[in-house]
Formats: structure tokens, C-alpha cells, sequence
């Protein structure tokens, strides 16, 4: 597995690498969902890349991007498990040297929902994306439906400006209680750890009604809403019943709806979601 | 030469040309500035692709894109002449098909003289342009240093999206007396031909008084300012001189240095510039 931290480094071995390649993008403490994504490129892919760099420009000013978990060498570990061929680590400086000031737009899917909480988010997730999309060149990349607005916002990149390679959204891998993996978990102390719960919860009472027959949207949210609130701990940023597609919010469940929530447990920020 | 019109068919033809590939973007109705790209593409490539796209998203609500100039059978005969491997000629819907929302902002470069006067516009350019780099994927691609601030823009977006090509930028191309070729030239009658000239002649003027010795940014703005009043059918959207890449307005000239204007003549809105 080489290691390259250069964009000049990793072009080069891009040319080397045996089609078609599949690439994974991360922000590194990999978890089981990264390495389920791994295992999907390395299974598809005759060469696989990952990537590891927490994107400042996706990070608001008060947000957790110098307390983001960092443990590279463990990262590198568990990649060399799974037979990656490169991993492609750059600095902050490499990505954005002086003057930086071009940015890939999300447009109107990108303004909803973690964009409307998190102003510039998927600015910084797009531009960064694509960034990657254009040094590592892949035939595939390979995302997680946990963040499944991302998956939206990076689909509609590819599509509007005509890039040329698949993107593959894989089923969000979840702890056997039901939570949802994530690398900010670990922010959690026990007591909001089973507090998290409520989240999963949620998405699996709107499943439930749903399944039973109900397809009034703004009764599953207030239902969802007043599971939520029973956990002292939890605070709401946002419940949603949204197109899956459009992210436009919906007055009736009518297949594919994204169901997604972000819920504050104590002072982690926490995601989840799941499709109709 | 093949002319394809489908992006299918662009990328399904560009996958059969050999290596390395020359690509002049255009908006059709074709000059000697245009052939002069296409001349440097042909002498420096194996395959040469030329597009003609009169793009909508760089053109403000009240500008001329319904008028804009369009000869397509001209321009193929050319094209044909200088031995171009292949056209493409995509319509409207086939690049913004509905609820395209995906930009490429260009950043602060973007928002100065042509972008103050033209709000959008480099959004419109790069957005486009980062399109049809995508689809046509190019190992070279030629712009006129006419439309200077493009080149800064797209040259930017090259450098901070990490787009795998090379920017050539080759000289304005002018009528005998001076005037620089644009397809919008059409527009003038003859008394405005003859009062378009205002625009190289201040040119000319910045030129000589700083080879002259004379540094005083301020003083060239003004001398040129009082040489296109004198001409009654003259207004002026700006005079500028700026720095040649970060496009910020100097006091003191020190090269290199982007000297600028946009003049309307009559209904024609005409830029020109030259570096010093």
C-alpha cells in the first residue's frame, strides 16, 4: 500500500493503477462503515484508493473541526487489511494553498436540511469532492447513505457538471443496537451513548406507521418529534420527510422519501436517516 | 471531421482520439481570433476538438443572448479547412436539462470588472467551461487573451478544482487598424466601427506613457478616460488597470499588468485590454 501526500505524488500513481479504479473519500477514524465502502470498492474495483483528509472548508467557525478524532496510524493499519493500493493523505495546505477562492456550488439541494443548520457545508463538501474526483480520477467512488444528503449533493454534482465516473451509496452500517456509526461517536460519554438511541428510534417508529398504513407526513414527523423529546437529553435540529431525490419536504409519504433527523446529544451533533 | 451534438456521443468519440488532445471552446460565428486557436491546438496536438456553444448561463437577463451572432454552416466550412478532428455542438436543454442547479463560482477573481458590470457571468463561464472539460477532457485548451479575466477565471478554476489539463492563452487577434476581433463587431455600423477604435487608441496611450516612464495608475485611468470622451459616441463601463492575475486595481504599475476596459458603442458593449 503506498502512502502519498502530494497531489503531484498521487497523479503519478494514478497513471500506474490498473483500471477501473474505485475510491473511497474519508475524513479518517475509520469505523466499519468506511471499511464496508472499502470492501465494496476493493471487490469492484482491479485498484482501489482511499482518501484521508478532514476538510476544513466543510466545518463551520464553531464547529468541531480541531477536536475532529484523528489516529491516522490505526487508519493505515486497518487499510493494509483490506488491500488497499493507495491512500492519498494530504495537508490542508496542499488542498488549499493562498488565494484559494474557487468553489463548487451544491445549489438548491445543498440549501436544505444540514445545509440550512450548517451554512456552507456542502460548499465545502462539493469543492472538496470534486477536488479528489479530478486528482484521483476514479471509475467509481463509494459513499455512505448515513449521510445521505451528501450522496444527494455529490450525485447532483457529478450529474450537472457532466463528471465522468459512477457513484455508489452503500447502506449505513450500524452498531448492533441500532446506532448509527459514526467517528463523532466517540464524542459520547455512556450516558449519552444510550441516549443516541433516540435517533434510530425515531426512524425506526416512522418506518412502523408507515408500514402500518399511515401516510400523513406531518403526523409521522410529530410523532417522531415527540419520541425525541421524551429524552432529556436530546435537543432537535431538524426532523424531515422529504423527496428523496429533490429534498423537497413532503405533506404525504410517497416512495422514495428520505426520513432524516439531526439531534443534538449533549454537545455532539449527531445524523441519521432512512429511505422509504 | 465529425460534428456530435449528443454528450454520449462526445465522450463515446473522445474515448477513439489519440493522445494529446487540443480543445478550443467557442461560441460559434467564428473569427480569426477563434482560427488562430484552433491553428496553435492543430500544431501542438494529435486530435483537435473545437465546441460551439452559445452558452445561456453566462449572459444577464437584459444582454444579447437571443441576438448573439450564429453562422453554424460557416463555421463547420472553417472548421473543416483547418483539419479539426471533431465539433461539438450540444444544444441548451442537452447541457442544462431541467432543475440543473450545480455552479462553479469563480471567487473574488470573478467578481471584479467584467463580474461587477456582468453579475453571474463567471459563473456562467466557469460552470460551463468545467462542462465541457469534463465531457471533452482535453489535454490543452486555448482561450483568447482578449477576454483576459476569463483566462485569469478559468486559469484559476484549473489551479483550485486540480482539473488534469494546461490553460494556453494566445494573443488578441486585430483588424488591421487596431480594433480587436469579436463576433459582437457585427453589431457596429460604420460610424460606431470608426468610434470603436477609442478602445485600442487608449490602449495605445497607456502604453506609450508608461514606457515613457510614467508609473501613476491613477494618471494613465485618467488620460485614458479623457481620450474615449472626446468620442460622442463612446460610454464607458470601466477603465482599469489591475494586477494581471489577482485583477486588484493598482496605484503604481508595476508589471505585469492587466490594462483593461469595457466601452459601449451605441447598443455594443466591447472590452479590449493588453498587459504591460
Amino acid at each position: 500500500m503506498q502512502v502519498v501526500e502530494k497531489i503531484a505524488g498521487m497523479r503519478h500513481l494514478r497513471r500506474q493503477l490498473a483500471e477501473p479504479v474505485g475510491f473511497v473519500p474519508t475524513m479518517g477514524y475509520l469505523h466499519d462503515g468506511h471499511l464496508s465502502l472499502v470492501r465494496a470498492a476493493r471487490a469492484e474495483s482491479r485498484s482501489v484508493v482511499v482518501s484521508i483528509f478532514v476538510n476544513p472548508t466543510q466545518f463551520g467557525p464553531q464547529e468541531d473541526l480541531a477536536s475532529y478524532p484523528r489516529d491516522t496510524e490505526r487508519d493505515l493499519t486497518l487499510l493494509t487489511k483490506e488491500a488497499v493500493d493507495a491512500v492519498f493523505m494530504p495537508s490542508a495546505a496542499e488542498m488549499y494553498p493562498g488565494r484559494f477562492g474557487v468553489y463548487v456550488d451544491g445549489g438548491k439541494t445543498a440549501g436544505r436540511l444540514e445545509g440550512a443548520c450548517r451554512p456552507g457545508h456542502f460548499r465545502g463538501v462539493a469543492t472538496v469532492v470534486a477536488k479528489l474526483f479530478n486528482i484521483v480520477r476514479p471509475t467509481r467512488a463509494y459513499f455512505g447513505q448515513k449521510d445521505a444528503q451528501q450522496v444527494a449533493v455529490i450525485k447532483k454534482m457529478v450529474a450537472d457538471l457532466n463528471m465522468d465516473l459512477e457513484v455508489v451509496a452503500l447502506p449505513t452500517v450500524r452498531e448492533p443496537d441500532g446506532l448509527a456509526m459514526s467517528s463523532r461517536n466517540v464524542y459520547l460519554n455512556p450516558a449519552e451513548r444510550r441516549a443516541a438511541l433516540t435517533l434510530y428510534r425515531s426512524l425506526c417508529l416512522a418506518q412502523r406507521l408507515w408500514r402500518e398504513g399511515e401516510t400523513d407526513a406531518g403526523l409521522l414527523r410529530r410523532k417522531m418529534v415527540a419520541l425525541i423529546e421524551k429524552e432529556p437529553l436530546a435537543s432537535i435540529d431538524y426532523v424531515s420527510i422529504a423527496g428523496a431525490e429533490t429534498l423537497d419536504e413532503l405533506d404525504e409519504v410517497k416512495p422514495p422519501v428520505l426520513v432524516s433527523l439531526a439531534v443534538r446529544i449533549g454537545g455532539t451533533r449527531l445524523i441519521d436517516n432512512i429511505v422509504l
